[in-house]
């Protein structure tokens, strides 16, 4: 930790931080500049940081030296984490594409997809059978029934699924039946349900809150990491900003960010980021060619009547088309689609 | 609902929509201009704002004339929402100042914090039991312990007290000590704890999600309403921007615009929102002036121990001053200080 | 500046930082912790700011302790600037309204909004003739005609003015008429203008860019600074974010935190930041509240007439009323109303 | 336009609205619902976009239904524009790389950078003369002794170049070296300058703003387009978030959004968004994947030492290397590296 001092911070005001340092075992290293003094504080990164510095007389700002999460970063494990999903590899160097309806509907549609998606090639599916919505009056999903047909879908197909799972209680529910449990963008911060996630052995996928920095996104994943369960695999899924051409904006940019900062995958979802169909497949190309480890996919076989999100699934003959410009470019880049 | 087609739209895209607006019991008032065809859709606001209008053929886009959320509009109930806390009223003409420290940390820095701020002329006590931290490292409060100190504190200064629910688990819990029960700025779109809050008959305060609109802000105080709860105090704390000299950036315009469109009280924090004791008292008195039904300001005996935000915590005899100014003001305004 | 070594950095990344440092005349105090080594450096703040840190092998980042900044910081002039207005001062304990309609339309236009801002007590007159617009297609103003008005509207009711430039081969043609020379939001990084504006007398208002950090402004304002004019005054008008119920965020923290951080003065503009004339009446007093230096408010005698921004300006018989509770508010908390 | 009227209109305020419209020669459409009556206006877009209907009495707002831009979007030119830049196209199915150094420094560094991205197969050169600064005491480029030395490279090299303009005043200084003229982030919004640019015959490269909208970025290329100047070419460079981990967020899916309303070509800056050589190559073939018209990158023979945005620069020999990641991406997308 770095602590500045103001302008007009007294000998006496440096005197008490060093001192306070020293009473947690930390050692304090002052510099003297002509216009400010810095004190730079070793020790117990957890013991410093809890500190509020900024209440502290004199002092001008406290800036952190070391991150705030600690296993989920490069510094603590430097080789790339890659999870196992019922024999489908996440993460390192391969590419994994996840592709199925937002939200399950109906036997007849979500098979309709699945079939879709498992003749193209996809090898994860994807369907919510709880959803968060804006509105109380929007469909909130078929609840259990959703999650038997998932899992009725998983045979047929010989795909494992992934679920969302918005509150803390039906987390054991969710464990019994998918084979990655969802943290939604709205539940990043719900540190109850991470928590819970993290006390238990499925693999868990977090989608960064779509106002959350990458410090914040690895911060809830240490939540998970730090009680038990090391399974995380991160969804970018687009950040909150003044442009309303999309419906969230993509950072693509966070997908290296992310890979040089931890070990764990990350994964890119074309179709909540943008909200349009016409972005799902350019935003997918991008997704492997800045090295992410895949993709998850909306595909609906008649988006007009879709319950949730209808604007942004993509039709099964163009997910189709669109996988085999992945499989182009993920050759070109010598990037392992599996 | 007006929707817009494009501009290569074909006859038979627009004969679709309307088709389908038939369908659902809605008029179609089809305007062709020069350049765009806009279809405007009148009849049950809930049908035609589900439908993905976006997924036809030949749409542009759809913009909703009609604001998704109806029981807490103006257009539902013209009249101000008081709520009653404890005989304390909060909303209408009355401005209510809450005060306390952030979290319970002891009985004895909660009781010297309380004495203080009742005595200068607070009517309502903050203090938290349960605290939601974007690191796992972090204090996260004292729980059930801390609702017992804050029941004695209300014994003996005869002060209602609001506390933070984090997990849906403990509403019970929380409903069974606190006057008002707060769900804080990262739960906002937390939608099953706003529901079990809805079910249950105690006052709840809403904080606005540091990157909620205002629209979703107000949804979210739909789903308590909708599910039976009309006890609802809103409270403005700042929304996320890319300006970093304060924590947030307090959205002080926010308090009229949500006036005007709702009947629900709406406070404002102005410690959580810059995130530093010197901002507490101009932003107080800007809450006064902006006409917001109350404040909630975090006070510590000692803000250099405080386990959390300590920084922007102001000492007993500044929230003193503080309370003259705000009378000052409010006086000058033809308010009423509660 | 504080250098942050990467977790892999080598000594011979650490000893290549330091050389450079002492080749520009630096001290380097390098504190070894268990997971990162960081370098302090003491010296030329300016030599020390220009090298590109962050391109040394093995620096993560580079943190600067001393702002860009420094004629308009408090570190340089601890007492208050106040400007004086052909007699009107701006800054320091005083509090000044400026109004008036956005743009000159017309002479019967701007004296009609002058007269009657001139009656309720407004001191400055605001005015526009010539205005930067998003479309191409919207009115830009009259000109040096418009100049001559206000010059005419000047001498009326003698009160002095302020108008925009927008190119800096007209800074000479301001600089004839008007009393503040305004650079608008968007110029707020137009260095050609602000050094233009920094080799003439006349006192300048800076406005804050809807993009820019305080940091971003008040370098802006060190540009004019450093040319030698030193008569600025600053003016927060909003900034954007992702909330679209107001046109622009006003963000009133800032007024404060600018206060701290420099010795001028700093106005409100409550018309441009909100968008809407409901909203001005509010936000004023919340200015007032703060503790800014004045604002500046658009006046219509017929807002649905408007050339330009009609739906903020306010009417003349709603300014007088406002302008009533201005002194009120102004006087319970000793604020000097010139 | 569609105008939405408040739930307390009156009959009078309507008709009011209706009799506007009737007068400026536009037809309005009213539909009647049981919560909002709402009118659609048809005619001069001109006309009725500038009037300010939400100053009416009774009106909630006025959403437009036409983009205010005009020339430069698909409904007025559909087929793509290819602009020639001295032989070399940019835009259409055409991907063109531009590199060099940020800013010229010397003849040595220029030369070397020019040499260097030449051979691995860039066919535009950059590098700044005039450089558009934050803080007033960095450096601000070479002057015209800059563009001096990018036509000799240019001679030596057989590659055109694009150097920034920051004046109205040296737009004619500019259009007699570059080929094509660049209107820099901070500028993009600064319509004299524009509009001067609109105004002579050399291609225009427009970078977006940092904080502009796509809609703002559009019309910012209206002004130049209105004026006469028709070859004007786009470039995506990362807007202001709040994530901190990158200098800007490039906001990639403005491609495809931008290609989808404008004809105009669109490339993308991976080394000003980011604001990290590690990440230049990742948003590069991201660019290429997107299908955007090219990258412009910084090349730099030695970052260390570079006088402006060292941490983003990438070396020779990286760049050579990313050059043929690029060629294997556009081959398996069939994208024409030109």
């Amino acid at each position: 930790m770095i602590i500045v001092m103001s302008g007009d911070a007294t000998a006496g005001d440096v005197a008490h931080v060093v001192e306070r340092l020293r009473e947690i075992g930390a050692e304090a290293h002052v510099s003297r500049g002509q216009v400010r003094t810095v004190i730079g504080a070793v020790g117990d990164r957890a013991l410093i940081q809890q500190l509020p510095w900024e209440a502290f007389p004199g002092v001008e700002r406290a800036v952190p030296v070391l991150k705030p999460y600690k296993f989920v970063s490069r510094d603590f494990q430097s080789h790339d984490t890659v999870v196992d999903v019922g024999g489908v590899p996440i993460g390192g160097d391969h590419f994994t594409v996840i592709a199925g309806p937002c939200a399950v509907e109906s036997r007849e549609q979500l098979f309709s997809s699945a079939a879709a998606v498992h003749k193209a090639g996809a090898r994860v599916l994807r369907g919510d059978a709880f959803k968060p919505r804006t509105s109380p009056y929007s469909f909130q999903g078929l609840g259990e029934r959703g999650l038997e047909l998932l899992a009725e879908a998983r045979t047929e197909f010989g795909m494992p699924f992934v679920a969302e799972v918005v509150d803390p209680r039906d987390v054991e529910l969710l464990a019994s039946y998918a084979d990655i449990i969802r943290i939604g963008t709205r539940n990043m911060a719900n540190f109850t349900l991470l928590a819970e996630l993290g006390r238990q052995d499925k693999p868990v996928m977090l989608k960064r809150g779509f106002t959350a920095t990458v410090e914040e996104w690895l911060n809830a994943a240490e939540y998970i990491y730090k009680e038990g369960n090391h399974h995380i695999i991160l969804c970018e899924r687009g950040i909150r900003t003044f442009e309303s051409q999309t419906r969230n904006t993509l950072d693509i940019s966070a997908v290296p960010v992310v890979r040089h900062l931890s070990h764990l995958p990350v994964l890119v979802d074309p179709s909540h980021s943008g909200g349009r169909s016409t972005l799902v497949a350019p935003l997918s190309l991008a997704a492997v060619a800045v090295r992410s480890n895949g993709v998850m996919i909306d595909v609906h076989p008649s988006p007009e009547t879709a319950l949730v999100d209808g604007a942004q699934a993509i039709l099964p003959r163009d997910f189709a088309d669109l996988m085999g410009e992945i499989r182009a470019v993920a050759a070109a880049l010598g990037v392992d689609l599996v």
